[in-house]
């Protein structure tokens, strides 16, 4: 192998995700919305609500009518009308007059607020008494209040959550156009690996990571394609590798974690045309044996064999530049929860480490406890809420440090 | 009407969580258990990985052979053989003899540990140096380290992350006993809603919260069936509600802002054999309107038609009877963010209150910004990234206080 044995940082890799670009977008109905990413602007066609509506049940008026109002010196109002739900006023509410009216109805011309029921008392069918006065725009909605006409209401790259998916269906988009979902290829490798329906002969193991890692992506809402389990041979690594990247928008490799196979995964990257080692190795820990290649325009990840190693560099550096491919805006969502640290935890300098950590509850604060094991072990995962990032100039962190944990 | 207006305490409605049981179970291929719920507990075959198994590239040694050995008196051993991966050692190392092995490999008869290829130097093809002793046991994983025969891995309720389906892999479950999705249907009522599609009229609103709701329950893993709109008129209403509590788990009943539409939510749900309105009005802010009831063995919710009230009744209140109906485990999952409060936030007492805030991340801390407007506003939403949660006896809170932020 000719290529020069490159180890980045994890900086160095992340500054790298611009190169890629996001996939296809397609549209949808506005029912499939939640959790995908929008891929245009989306913009009010009309005002919301679009007309001026009442937030309480009571009687709209003109906020005028009731200055001076209170206990002692109640304003008496004629009674216009009582509005029903979804009806629309035919007629204009003059100065000194009341109109009933419920949460949610539109409120007549000429007011501009709503008493609510709990401030007035009705006298007679024609007249009611108001104990305290509003202020204009009080307990009402305006017509272009939520959102203006023309107005930007989400603009492209944003994860629609259920309140977006609401907004898009309350201003009208039956259809909305969105990223496609990317698809993620995943290769096993490795002359020890056998299929899980398999009774592992001793010195083999089943498949895990490929189910691990496609839990994952499943989890970042993109496609896993998984291409089964390759042996030991460059030559049918290639073909594998290949036919990930004519079907899907990223391929991860996942095994090599001894050194022939680990070139094996550069070999079969490098033979195909217009392909790049970015970095052989990361001076990140767990997943030191990291490979990242550019195949064309689809970022190719080489990940340890180890199933924790897998794991952890799948969450913490594939997934930002699945992110990236999602068209999802670039506001860092990862969620980092502060907790106190229970005890001293060393680490060695010029790496970057992730320690698994288990989250306790205490009173008013988290604590985060490292979850003891050897680093192999899958059982540390499970019982792993969290991730604690040690940056590379830091030998260690002492018991009660504040830290942010990364949940998992 | 008949019936107690029973207004009920945040903790009165959960504790009638336990009334309800958990949904059927069903057989799926492990491959797609992500985010399912175990529905048995799920015990070990045999042991992982199964194999006394090296967790670096190096020499596998019986451990005494190293004792003493150091870089100015390495121990000298002989090589009895290399190792590929995947091979079954044929042959049991003796005393002062090492063989080369790869990460994952297994060890020979006879070999307790492995000393990193780093710490050694190879002499010529039959004979290696160590410079660093090793303790028994060292750098490998033994055969049921991570989980042994007729162990409980994973219990009955446990959610199935991606490291719990690798496990599962890893351990040959192809297929595994989950909990069925929950089905929740979805009624949305009112005379002033309309279908997305159409344009309203003056006084209308598109039907939004068919859409928030749905997008709330796709995101805790259940399976939303809506049944439309229907217009203010009991008998509609009790026919929808009968077709949604015979197809669905859960039945959610949204719209009902107006005491006019309440009163026809609780009489349709009345009219039902074997049913019980657990909860007319609970008392907290927003989603005070809150109707909660049991129609045979499944809960009914009346949310409030406030859009903004209807999401924080739902990822509240009735999240947490839909996890019952999962059969996830009791533990809280819910996600707090520990942040410092930006401003003085004033609270009424005798209601539990949720304040909709924003998150900025600033230096080492989280900061909760109270989202101003009108809580009818769905832009609030849109702009809010979690909940503060304000005690029914609490007053208020003063900017600086420490706070626990619910997500969205």
């Amino acid at each position: 192998m000719n290529h020069f044995f490159k180890v980045k940082s994890l900086e160095e890799v992340m500054e790298r995700i611009k190169d890629f670009s996001s996939v296809e977008s397609e549209t949808i109905p506005v029912f499939e919305a939640f959790s995908r990413i929008l891929a245009e602007d989306l913009i009010a066609k009309k005002d919301l609500p679009g007309f001026r509506r009442a937030t309480m049940d009571g009687y709209a008026v003109a906020a005028s009518s009731t200055f001076g109002a209170s206990e002692s010196n109640p304003a008496w109002l004629d009674i216009a009308g009582t509005l029903s739900m979804g009806d629309i006023p035919e007629f204009t509410l003059e100065a000194g007059k009341a109109a009933g009216i419920s949460t949610g109805g539109m409120l007549p011309k000429g007011a501009d607020s709503v008493v609510m029921v709990e401030h007035t008392e009705l006298i007679d069918e024609k007249s009611v008494e108001i104990y305290k006065s509003v202020a204009p725009l009080q307990n009402v909605i305006d017509a272009s209040e939520d959102f203006a006409e023309n107005e930007t209401v989400l603009p492209k790259g944003t994860y629609i959550r259920p309140q977006e998916e609401g907004l898009a269906a309350g201003l009208g988009f039956s259809e909305i156009r969105v990223y496609k979902r990317p698809k993620v290829g995943i290769i096993s490798t490795g002359d020890e690996i056998v299929p899980i329906e398999e009774e592992p002969l001793p010195g083999k193991i089943r498949d895990i990571n490929s189910y691990t890692l496609s839990g994952f992506i499943k989890e970042a809402q993109a496609e896993p394609v998984c291409y089964g389990i390759v042996k030991d041979d460059p030559a049918a690594l290639k073909r594998a590798l290949e036919k990930a990247l004519e079907e899907t928008d990223m391929v991860l490799i996942s095994g090599g974690s001894s050194v022939g196979t680990r070139d094996f995964t550069i070999e079969a990257i490098s033979s195909l045309p217009d392909t790049e080692i970015l970095a052989h190795g990361m001076s990140i820990s767990p997943g030191k044996p990291t490979i990242f290649a550019r195949a064309g325009k689809k970022p190719v990840w080489g990940l340890p064999g180890q199933v924790v190693s897998a794991m952890v560099v799948l969450k913490i550096v594939v997934i930002p530049f699945l992110n990236q491919l999602k068209g999802l805006d670039n506001r860092d969502r990862t969620i980092r929860v502060p907790a106190i640290l229970s005890r001293n935890v060393a680490s060695a300098q010029g790496r970057r480490e992730f320690i698994r950590v288990l989250l306790e509850r205490q009173a008013d604060r988290m604590i985060a406890k490292p979850v003891l094991g050897k680093s192999g072990l899958i059982r540390t995962m499970i019982h792993a809420d969290g991730l604690l990032e040690i940056g590379d100039h830091v030998e260690g962190l002492e018991k009660d440090t504040l830290v942010h944990i990364i949940l998992l």
